[in-house]
């Protein structure tokens, strides 16, 4: 804004991170936030429809479209990153709910002990007979007679140094053994005896988190677990954002981006794991690997295009992606080593939710269990030792930040438990135990049951005209004071509210699942009283009180102990198949068994969503818990 | 010499070529050949022994060594490139004698027709169902059920843009299928109906010349053909040479080198076959590859350490190297392809010798059949459909240019053929028809044989005191002169001559190649009269006189219709292999039967040698053609 003299290129300073960063002229902000490095939400992938990347800048720039803020934002100098454009030297404040904050990442997981341990990879000691000039066979072919296997082969990095460490080792060699579908292959080749030492890698590449586990395949156990935020945060937060970006060409970026995140992961699990040891773990000693992640973060891990996967049919490049070396994937392991992909039953079906079934075991008993994996797209799962049916339902990013107002995802600064009291204040939890900054997905089940008990909306999740200050009518519709600014943390320049736009965002999503899970059921002839349990899996189930997520009709009304949560499913079915072919095996039938349905296309998916769209359902013989319970005024 | 002022960086011109390049104080004018491209003859790998390397400096510069010149090349301002370091700019003439020029190249195969087509390769025109939401199987799943295989792989960079070409085809496409080895893989996909051309390239790695074809793999016409030489001779001629200089830490460079030269000569080749076609024949057409060199060619090609081959033993890093794709071998191929690279038996007996045999045909038939390949080392195979021995004997450079005074590769400025007249003068050709720079392999066997029969030297092949001013003595020993300087190429500053060592140097060799043969022959219990055909491969033969092979004792003296030349059988091999699967069970059959027997630990092979080191022979029952001939004067 100010008419200081012209130059090139632009300084953009960042407060109160004190960085820099020199962009074009013209460039918007939140190019420029990129550029320094600066972590910044937009969920929208930069579009300017979510509204998310509030900054406050000072100096030379042109605000662009604002029409999403408030007066009062306003007022106080607010614009967003992805409209505002850097015109000249510039100083931002980047507020804090505009940032990526550090992450509640879910690493716990079942850790179930696999009864008989079959990796896919294995240490030989060999003694071989030195070469003579009467046995002058080729070292390699040396190796492959004392393994007893003439068609095992060996990359180019491996025969790349074979003769010296034969010969280090005085012609005695560990040789790593790798057989994955059928392809024996000598991964890696020490001098001397170091078969007490096999490690490999287990990633989930989840959208928000990448998590991972350094797994000893001699004996089973995790050694080592970290987690880190993915990087293409940036770029976009929900998958169909992050396709856009890479469509725009932004591919490669996106790609080097997760690619980035999980050797971060890794080089944090080789930290860890060395620590207080003689010779520090490498890379070179991970010699296998095993990665789950939805089908577009494995696409994107790949580097193949996801355009067919956003636009209908959805159609994904590949399933089953076929087995690469690290080296291939530009993953800091050793460059032979194998890795193994989850397989994707469909574009919104991914490697994960296969991963989960497999860790759930629900495909080997007779007992009818339904998966439940609530993200940004909910993804479930019915089924037993007999059949899978599986779904996905664009449940919409309500319960990971987006599209409500006042959500974000379950990090420090949000609320991931609220009761609403008698005079209509809330009592809440916050993660990290600071100032509430939004709400979480749990935060918000919570509030919406709590809302519904107090009268305070009614069974269409319509805020009723109240008379407290807790209700207050605006020019967009009427709105639900969860929390007063100044009770905020830092930054905050409105109250907490939650407006009825948000809770139809809400109700619709519930709905989706609600629905689906239906569907599902009416498809395979079942009965809600037929499920023999139901299995959560997920980061979600961690803050999750199952009883409000029954109270608004989100979760079927079945007996409580028949709810199991498995955490971080997806990882824990990496580390099984990475331990036993028996799960290598059994990840092969469920991808291959596993009936998706498409509930685009499905006509009884709408009336079931429909009929879900009232607290907790229409038809209320389905919620016999609530059957009984006094309705709250102006409900119908 | 001069005393110019200092500076860093120094200057070194090269004429005729009028290049100039900077180097550091203190490097070898060959070093500073080398940095501006200037291919320079240096059989020794510029060590200082082969005395190749001859130019004449002017400007700031140290001689170094040179005690192995003459005094008239000393008084005329000659130095050797690898002895003398740069101490300032300078200006250097390399001497015509040099360098490394143009060769004949052996392009010239039997092309034989192979009766039943089957190349690893096929395309396939597939009609896939468009996607829909009732069938949206991804692209990859969509193509394999299409070809009815659910095992075949994709590369990824196959896979990274397959749903685009899908889409341009408007889901017609055409798939390269490979099945090499038993691992079935879809290679590329075009858009549309593109089964009308399938390209292979089939190429030999020479360690003086690399030869390649294109070939159509729907008829098996070879549809062009290309040459060059090996851009690793500029760091040592032959194979030791440049095994040392891997040792010192050129290894990647050789790699490089070799790589550059088949990039090359495919260039060449595209060039060729696009000339005059609508849409021009692109790298990525060629999507198959067959190659075939000795050990140590394969070895610098895939990049692996030749150390262990120079070095008793003798033990190559692998003798089968696993195929590889385009890619991993850096060609200017389609990096899907899949390289197929012939087997080596040993240390120095590669993959070309069993391209060698697999062209002969001498596996198939029940004829006694004898092969030799004369190089810098002479290979020897004899066998029939029952059975192959091979060997390898170190023959010495002589009839490649090395260790014999007057020697040269057969390029243009070689003598090739040679007459002696009664007055001992010698009339001869010259390759390109210009004046004789020196004289190749082919040119030194018809001289030892002239020289003989005129008794200019005797049954050991020492030079006789003869009155006449071709014969003279110098500090060395006895010299024949072959041609005056005056009739020489330009710059030659000595004249043309023969001496006693290098005659010596000849009579090793052929006597190496005949005592290996007779070895052969010794262990099978075969005797030369057994023998139904005798095979001569590669390059040496294209200017061989038979005869005069045979009268100096190098080859058998049986009748000469059952003499067959092949030519570069390493390069029909390669061919036959992309061809044919019989063909490539053949290679595989031959290389797993060929007994291999080390003449270094051989106790017959220093007899057979000793009496093979007379011409014709020891023992004249072997030759009976010369039984009757009189023995000149001087003979015992």
């Amino acid at each position: 804004m100010s008419g200081e003299e012209r130059k090139d290129g632009c300084t953009v300073r960042f407060s109160p991170d004190g960085v820099a960063t020199d962009v074009a002229r013209g460039v918007t902000v939140l190019e420029a936030c990129r550029s320094a490095g600066i972590a910044i939400d937009a969920v929208c992938g930069g579009t300017g429809k979510c509204g998310r990347c509030k900054v406050r800048p000072k100096g030379s720039f042109d605000p662009g479209d604002t029409s999403t803020l408030t007066a009062d934002e306003r007022d106080s100098g607010i614009v967003l990153a992805c409209e505002a454009t850097v015109t000249g030297d510039l100083e931002v404040e980047v507020l804090p709910r505009s940032r990526i904050r550090q992450h509640q990442i879910l690493v716990r997981t079942l850790e179930a002990p696999v009864t008989r341990l079959s990796p896919w990879l294995k240490k030989v000691l060999l003694e071989l007979p030195k070469a003579t000039l009467y046995d002058n066979t080729a070292d390699f072919e040396r190796v492959q007679r004392a393994l007893g296997d003439r068609d095992l082969e060996m990359p180019i990095i491996t025969l790349r140094n074979m003769s010296r460490v034969v010969r280090e080792g005085d012609w005695t060699v560990t040789a790593t053994v790798a057989d994955l579908e059928g392809r024996g292959e000598i991964t890696r080749l020490e001098s001397g005896d170091k078969c007490g030492c096999l490690l490999g890698l287990a990633v989930d590449i989840g959208t928000t988190t990448v998590v991972g586990q350094l797994i000893d395949l001699l004996t089973g156990n995790v050694v080592a677990s970290a987690s880190e935020y993915n990087r293409q945060i940036s770029r976009g937060e929900d998958v169909i954002a992050r396709m856009m970006y890479s469509e725009e060409g932004g591919g490669r970026e996106l790609t080097s981006l997760a690619r980035e995140t999980v050797n971060s992961v890794i080089s944090k699990l080789l930290d860890d794991v060395s620590r207080g040891r003689e010779s520090p773990v490498t890379t070179h000693d991970l010699v296998g690997a095993s990665i789950a992640g939805n089908t577009i973060m494995t696409h994107f891990f790949v580097g193949v295009d996801t355009r067919f996967i956003r636009l209908e049919p959805y159609v994904p490049v590949a399933h089953h992606m076929p087995p690469r070396s690290g080296y291939d994937l530009g993953l800091d392991i050793h460059p032979s080593s194998e890795v193994l992909l989850f397989p994707s039953r469909a574009g919104y079906l991914g490697g994960d939710v296969v991963a989960d079934v497999l860790a759930s075991g629900m495909h080997r008993g007779d007992d009818i269990t339904m998966l439940i994996d609530v993200g940004t797209n909910g993804e479930i799962v019915l089924g037993c030792d007999e059949w899978l049916v599986s779904c996905a339902c664009s449940a919409g990013p309500a319960f990971e930040g987006g599209e409500v107002s006042c959500g974000m995802r379950a990090m420090h600064g949000a609320m991931d438990r609220i009761r609403v009291n008698d005079d209509l204040t809330s009592s809440y939890h916050v993660i990290g135990d600071e100032p509430p900054n939004g709400i979480c997905g749990s935060g918000l089940i919570d509030l919406v049951a709590e809302m519904y008990e107090h009268g305070v909306i009614d069974r269409k999740a319509r805020i009723q005209a109240l008379p407290t200050d807790r209700v207050r009518r605006t020019d967009e519709g009427v709105e639900f004071v969860v929390e007063r600014r100044d009770r905020l943390g830092n930054g905050a320049t409105t109250d907490l509210v939650v407006t009825d736009a948000d809770l139809q965002n809400v109700l619709r999503t519930k709905a989706a699942i609600f629905g689906a899970a239906t569907v599902l059921l009416k498809k395979m002839d079942e009965d809600l009283d037929d499920l023999d349990s139901l299995v959560i899996a997920g980061g979600f189930g961690n803050h999750l009180d199952i009883d409000r997520a029954v109270s608004i009709g989100m979760f079927p009304d079945i007996p409580r102990e028949k709810y199991r949560f498995i955490g971080n499913g997806a990882l824990e079915g990496a580390r099984l198949a990475l331990l036993s072919d028996d799960m290598r095996n059994d990840m092969v039938e469920i991808f291959e068994e596993m009936t998706y349905i498409e509930l685009s296309v499905d006509n009884d998916f709408y009336d079931e969503f429909s009929s879900s769209l009232f607290i907790p359902h229409t038809d209320l013989e389905k919620f016999p818990s609530f059957r009984e319970k006094k309705l709250p005024e102006g409900a119908e």
